[in-house]
């Protein structure tokens, strides 16, 4: 079985809303995090690819379902998998769970812990002219370790 | 035909990406705004809601398509209609177009300046103990006018 | 006496912390927004120095002196008033007072409303080079309404 | 001599602005960080106090000087020191300087990479009540450490 990419996020102060509760809008916002970090890999990681090579990975589809709410300081484990490799595009899928703050990473969750899946599909895109590009090979092979099974 | 309950967002200086372009988790925030916008007519606003009766519209799914990107200054029409209205749950559907800076947000606007279509399905919940609660009333008579035609 | 140029912004649901106030860096935000609505009658308003011709206002020093906290809902009047205008650089000074919502933007506040006291020194820059330009006649007209008597 | 207290930031994507350089507001949410990180020793860190003991520390008054613009991914070293610990409230300064992406936070920095430097004065603060508090005893044990010489 593969593991999925992951990564840790400590709720900060200004992330909450009025209601108390993580701004339903901010997970997005981890989870691209988490993509990029998933990228670090290739040279100059993705700021090198939207610096250097104006190759930027522009969101045509994202989703999120909610199951629990988050405060402020709460840790949060992002379990990233890649649900498809395509011509240009990029299909993610992030499982986000609580676990206790100071708390290992690659620690195993319980399901009670759950407080999100989200799914991002971005397309590789010429900045200059904002059309699709193909995959570049060093994108393409850091994403693969990270490919789901059968998928 | 109904029509939809429309508002207009002209695009901040600081909602752009390093890409250049609006950054997609923005598109969710103005899609917020447009619903509490719509919910101006109960008393207190939503702020009565959340401040004064504690309760909120926490989502627990949301999904977006993005079409064409928006840069700094560009004008959005977001025009809302409610899908559906349940017990405790609300969806309402998104579709956001580019209008000319100054335009009036009523204008017909062309299939070819869509840009986005957003989906929220939130629930009415009591923020004390994070448990759903039936749609008051006032909500319920609030959305009403914007329900979607055989919903 | 001049007046000063006034302009009305609505403490939105995401602008608060876990502390149930607004979040302090976001009034820099607001004071930032009304600078660039006081330079709506050029060519294009702000956008069109920045997108057009390339020319931006970074700014070179920033201050908040707050008062009184901000909460959801809140209508807050920003009064801004030019300071100085420089070969390159321009100071305003914004007063912020809560109003009550719905509150005419031009309505007298008493001091007692008073929230925050901000400053913005900016500097005309070429966004290009990153250096400093002198202020293009179209904005110091736009600006020259607005200046403090004896500034 | 007193080491000051030192933390790194990564600029992230949406960090920037319409001008392609870090939005100006965005340096006081690093600066808040780095402060809450400062009090990671207390019982339960800044989200005990806040979260548990229902004290704050908002602020009354920031300031900064910008010398030179980021972009994203640029790795900032912030190096807090305390300048003045008061019966409720605390002065911290904060030196902004940009350093290699993956350099050391330890790391020497020359005057040339300086980019900003931060004040915030930050008030104990009784959240329902929102008046001011004497500083707790462990919030002023977590400061000492990095409080400036000769203050």
């Amino acid at each position: 079985l593969t593991e999925p990419f992951v990564t840790v996020h400590r709720v900060r102060f200004d992330e909450v809303d009025a209601a108390g509760i993580v701004y339903f809008a901010r997970f997005f916002s981890w989870c691209h995090d988490a993509l990029e970090a998933m990228l670090e890999g290739i040279e100059g990681g993705y700021r090198g690819l939207v610096n250097g090579r104006r190759l930027g990975l522009p969101a045509v589809h994202v989703e999120a379902d909610y199951v629990a709410p988050l405060r402020f300081g709460d840790a949060v484990r992002i379990a990233a998998t890649v649900e498809r490799i395509g011509t240009s595009s990029i299909a993610v899928r992030f499982d986000l769970a609580r676990i206790a703050p100071g708390g290992q990473p690659a620690v195993e969750v319980a399901s009670s812990d759950a407080v999100a899946t989200l799914r991002h599909v971005v397309v590789v895109t010429d900045l200059e002219e904002m059309r699709a590009r193909p995959l570049p090979d060093d994108v393409r092979a850091a994403l693969k370790p990270w490919l789901a099974p059968g998928a």
